[in-house]
């Protein structure tokens, strides 16, 4: 879409609040975020997404762990900040299936978050700690795909997201009985929003007048970051470690702790 | 309470559905757990949670990344496989606490999600792909914390449970600015439920027996854990870091390897 910077539009579902209850505050600002290519760009870089919905009949929305990646089947080279869909797919989810299934053409209302975990920041009071973190959450209708084509195009988009070029260094083609028995969502993006917090220690006034407490507090920020360690072949495995995975692997330890320390160094709020 | 292995009841709401809908699947089968120790550590061995609501007036449940732990403010000194109450406190979510506001004596219902990534699960099948996960549900009803006593017992846990010691090390006591302009949530456990996968990789007989396929797929478990970096001492720090810091950093990122090695060494589903 190249000229403008697409943004979710603010309404009352996905406000991001900067500390309305303590706007006094200085342990640091969140900062909220609607561009589209930035909150994509979270969700397709998080390993696992938390699913929610309201199962009918409870009193409780259920939350699930789901593998889930932004894609756009009619127009597969949209970009990140391009509108697009959500596919998830999961093992873990049947219940949720069963209520796609029976939900038809109205879908099912989800809300999904992605969210990591960047850094620990120690302050002189417990009440300004806080986390370095990236999160980003988006609402929308989930809807059971049926059409073999746009299963495939799915499961490709879901599969590379696990490892880049994976699906094409898999088995190929899918067995009829794998198609058949995978169920994938594809979610309607209604809203969303991103927040994220990096940058140092933000401690009070008062407290950075406190002799005895700068003399005795450890201050300070740290990183945290996932990684990926030495790939463990399988009793039946026959092939060498392919460069397209340890390329992978390599880059996915190295970026997480990049995004750490640059966390961690950045100004608050900046 | 020792002798026996408390268990949430299994019902409608936490039930754990083995892959029902595709039983002879066998890509390594998915464990459900109700015991309330092992959903207990999940939770608080979990640096985000992430808690749904459903906001009145909107049609989509909402989800956010807090920090919370478990805990008993009448009886302390429970331990983890006792019934507990879980604190949650969110500078991100001045929403959910206006809703436990308005929501009053019957308590805001909530669903809790802790999960972690252990390791990639690669199979000869883009189909048979899996992470090794352990996740944890919680389902309870949300109440503000009002109490001055309460509230510190749950500030102090939740302090310690992002740095082991840290409240005692932090500057104390709080000021009554910092105790008022802190919200925190005690949760009322309703049920809930774990579930886990570990081992290595499962393909299919059919992939087992096929020679192209297994010259040319790399397989194996590649195994993920969260890390912890050199610490980054604040401008305004002026003292070494401790022990209890130190060695909590050295361990988390220990710990967390040697589960995610353990689990991609297990045989799947043991």
């Amino acid at each position: 879409m190249g000229r403008y910077e697409l943004e979710y539009p603010k309404d009352a579902t996905n406000l991001v609040k900067r500390h309305g209850e303590r706007a006094n505050n200085e342990r640091g600002v969140a900062t909220g975020v609607y561009a589209l290519e930035k909150i994509h760009s979270l969700i397709n870089g998080t390993q696992l997404l938390h699913v929610s919905f309201n199962p009918p009949g409870s009193p409780f929305p259920v939350t699930l762990p789901m593998i889930g990646q932004m894609g756009s089947f009619d127009r597969p080279s949209a970009s990140l900040g391009d509108p697009l869909d959500l596919y998830i797919h999961g093992y873990v989810s049947a219940r949720m299936f069963n209520v796609g299934r029976d939900a038809g053409a109205e879908g099912v209302p989800v809300c999904i978050a992605a969210s990591h975990v960047d850094g620990l920041v120690l302050a002189v009071s417990a009440f300004n700690h806080s986390y370095n973190y990236r999160s980003a959450v988006l609402f929308g209708h989930a809807y059971l795909v049926t059409d073999e084509a746009e299963k495939l195009y799915a499961m490709e988009l879901i599969t590379d997201s696990v490892v880049p070029q994976r699906w094409r260094n898999s088995r190929l083609p899918p067995t009829g009985a794998e198609l058949q028995s995978t169920s994938l969502l594809r979610i309607k993006i209604a809203s969303g929003s991103a927040k994220f917090r990096d940058g140092g220690v933000v401690d009070d006034k008062h407290d950075l007048e406190n002799e005895d407490a700068l003399n005795s507090v450890w201050t300070g920020v740290v990183p945290i970051w996932s990684t990926m360690g030495e790939p463990i072949p399988s009793g039946h495995n026959r092939v060498d470690l392919p460069k397209y995975a340890s390329e992978f692997f390599d880059e996915f330890s190295k970026d997480n702790k990049e995004l750490a320390l640059s966390a961690a160094s950045k100004q608050p709020g900046a």
